[in-house]
């Protein structure tokens, strides 16, 4: 097993389902601890995110369980993710919703999800605000909102300062304008939370949609020592597609490993993918095979070397570069 | 009741779901029954689509009872679509998959879509081919693909040339990349089937993610007379999002209607939304009120004063014209 | 006249070009003082903005002249802009040039355009960076550009204090990535940045094409009193095309009226096109002639009705709403 | 040199311009026998495309000594493209334009362009027609503007059924919606023109801009031998920023150059970027040693490799097979 903090959500080596296919794209559809034993076996992972509701991986009723479970599988808890997007209660909204029982609940949750992860040794708690947005004009109040969000997660992180959160922009899906969409936007609401213990969550193919560069995320969440944890998958650009890993991009790939490099990044590296029609565990492991390859690229070629081409600044000298340690073995054949 | 051919799919009346909320966004899921009653009641449409499958609205098992149903409530058989998308053997395609079996099996269906169809008196089944696509690069075969679909379609237009078939475009989702993507896609598709009895569905926002001009769409279906079908809903241009007609463009739906009445579309408008966050009834009413309103606004405006601005070529006048419809009754008060 | 704060971008009077028509759509090439007087004959806006420049509208050398004719034409002058895009020396950056000489001359040329305009009673100063970016990967150092903008205009702000500065976003073009790119990233650098007199400049178009919602633009920024200009225009969401405001969205942009009255917005409505193929003068006609329609509507409804249509967040409500007050004269005749 | 059939749009060796640098982002212009003389002491390009025009690469006027000046520097005319888009009579369109003189124009210019082509031994002639289309609504007839085209195309094919005719299609820009716009649009205009001697030219920038897959439209076209051209260029998907090829695809590019090769694509690969703020000479060397790297894989690969992933249609087992051929080197070291 590769030494790096490679991990996955759980959930990928499930059954996936879309709005067309509603009953899921497999057979079968393994509980928690089948999934454990998958992700177990296949000594890919090192760590694994756990969604947290009754209905999902982990809850109070089945905590022992669970650790029991990944003690036995030998792997880590990464991430307790509270499902902020899949029960009904929350179809318009969590923290940021009108409805003041719910933004109650949302916050209750979240600490719960906070002591869940505290009881597990988890120090991570991710929040994807799947919810929280709008589809149609004059929905919302948006300063409202975002104060709503401002003060729910202030509380939250002032429950349990040792348990950090990381929250997951998107720029849509479900909603048609998601109120956390952008990697600005969040570093935005970061700053007005103002709590060490809150950061943010990267997933790649959010911010590929977003028409973020990826380095850049790194470059200006790092600068507030903000990036908390990595999401893998990767799209064409235009949607949330949650392909594997490396199917589309790579030379983005490689800048933005040079960039979580340079910035120290020391989080984990999770796969969070909907193998629609791909098998999971397979999945997971192209993802990482991938990534590990990009590392590997960039270690091997040494950080300095990347340095210096943005030192020089010139495009066709970093096209040559690129080109070299890409196509180095049509030159030895 | 507008005395307009009003329809929309009777499953907008259900319960959507989507991949997060995968249980739906409704407490109850009405049946095929109940959601029949609620159109009728509601006197707003007069045809209703159905989608064909065991687990759907329309089957050889219930067609007697759904048919006396539809004349109890006053409706119209407007479409019936074979569920080719939702069932877990078409999830990497249908007519143009690789498995000869399952393209067998999709002509089939078809067919049987069509002797239901006809069976009930109604003239058009609707073939929306979402799954039949791809993901990932090298996955399929473009040309073969394309020929199976030439082939499959041809053999089930010869099955009965008194249905029409539509086939509906779409970009992508939930394949990234669909085979049937864009307007000019299917029309040059048409002209290899080469079968006066099939035809193309425009979904409004289909043509929008495709970056298409919904006038241009039409104009050039109907250069062929190949419009058979015409689908509403609305979008940002970005996503298929399936809200409320006229929640988001307004200039673009009159230039639509116009070329519509100009090329002499005589089929039904029929509401094809996902209305997760709101009543679906309620729903459907205000997309067909703001259709009829901006059909209301072309025909008192008077098609020849359309005709004038595109003989004239003026954005300028363009702009003046469409601003003193909308905006007259600012000037009356 | 009307008498609200409409004025327009002065080159709009002119003649536009692009990169295949780089000798432009237009015959004549006006000069400034053609332009005053035939947007002073127009008597349609009472603001110019004019770009500062030795080739430009507003120089040192010409600085007396432009003021009388501003008064002649009785035109007030509401924003001054250094060129910091069109000419060589900027082609790769300006404050965050990795060229510190660079960096310098456009520090300096800022100080510049706030001295001119505070000699000519102007109170504000826009900075459009254009050329700040990156194309290639691996160009700039991210975190350091970053650093070198917060730097600059701090250094401009306080060589001014009684002048505001406004930062106008734009996500790409003519680099493929902007290093001032969205609202939020805007709104977070202002944070860094921290002087009261620097503010944010919403284009519209701009924000269209970043997938934001224009109210919640409005909303997010004039929560901490940072929106300090406007710019109208229009396009399909997919390109800065710079059509006339009202060619493509009318309900994003009554509910931009609404948050820019809401939020006691007080700045001026500057129109900011490229009229390639339509008369420059009609166009900025055209466009406050939309946007004057828009405010008289939401006016003559009052603010109130809408402030209900976002406590009751019922998206059915607010679709009923906009189309009786958009429609309602089809229900007159 | 490479043995391949390798070119460049002369122009990229000039001085490009943009609309906010409307004077050129490069210090000289160099005239069209220094750019001769530029490629074919660079040797690396066979070919050249040259701009016909008055005021361009040829015409008339000069085409004695541009034919020498191709034979002086060794190298082969491999396109002679009418400039369609950058004179001002133009603006409006060319062989779909309202005004029938314009019409007439435009044929005589493509035949002039062609027997240019025939007098110089080039057996092809490229149309771009940029200025096709329309900005806002109801401003052409669209149904119209499409026979227009069909007729014009055809009575230019059949002045010289020995040159070929290709229409290189893009979504937009510089209209925002052009009447051209995809693969398919301009395969079904190609079926109503029905001249063996018309094709498609592929601009590889263009496709993924209108989210096109590559190989499929290669595949496509060449099911009917429509292929005629090929542009190389790069982007992010999103607009045609005309990159260096290379600078942001791999993998597309990797399916590209197999669906060339397995279609037995013969004609020219010609480098049509803007080389804003990179030397252009360079440009043109990177983007075809990008090319030629991925031939080479491809090649050395061999091509029944790729047959057996499309006919195993896995996209894990594509992922491994594609991660090896790119990373094999880092197993090697």
């Amino acid at each position: 097993m590769d030494e790096r903090k490679f991990a996955a959500i759980l959930g990928v080596y499930g059954r996936p389902a879309d709005r067309f296919m509603a009953g899921g794209y497999k057979t079968s559809k393994p509980d928690v601890f089948e999934r454990l034993k998958m992700a177990g076996q296949q000594a890919v992972v090192r760590g694994v995110e756990l969604i947290q509701g009754e209905n999902d991986d982990l809850n109070t009723g089945n905590k022992g369980r669970v650790k029991a479970a990944l003690d036995d599988n030998g792997l880590s808890l990464c991430a307790v993710n509270p499902n902020l997007w899949g029960e009904m209660h929350w179809a318009k909204g969590t923290l940021g919703s009108n409805d003041p029982a719910i933004r109650r609940r949302a916050i209750d949750r979240i600490k719960q999800a906070m002591d869940l992860a505290a009881e597990l040794g988890c120090p991570y708690v991710g929040i994807w605000p799947g919810q929280d947005g709008y589809d149609y004009l004059f929905e919302i109040d948006y300063a409202q909102a975002y104060q709503w969000w401002v003060e729910g997660v202030q509380e939250c992180a002032d429950h349990n300062p040792a348990i950090r959160i990381g929250l997951e922009y998107k720029p849509y899906e479900p909603r048609t304008h998601s109120l956390i969409d952008t990697a600005p936007k969040t570093l935005l609401m970061l700053a007005d939370i103002a709590r060490t213990n809150v950061g943010l969550t990267l997933d790649v193919g959010h911010a590929l949609v977003a028409h973020e560069n990826l380095g850049e995320v790194v470059a200006l969440a790092q600068r507030r020592n903000k990036l908390f944890h990595v999401h893998l998958n990767d799209n064409y650009s235009d949607w949330d597609w949650d392909l594997n890993f490396g199917a589309v991009h790579l030379q983005d790939f490689i800048e933005l490993v040079y960039w979580l490099k340079r910035t120290r990044y020391e989080g984990w590296y999770s796969v969070d993918i909907f193998a629609y029609r791909t098998e999971g565990a397979g999945s997971v492991a192209e993802s990482l095979a991938w990534l590990g390859a990009v590392m590997d690229l960039v270690e091997q070629t040494g950080m300095e070397k990347f340095d210096q081409l943005i030192q020089a600044s010139d495009p066709l000298t970093t096209s040559r570069f690129l080109r070299e340690i890409l196509f180095v073995q049509l030159h030895r054949v």
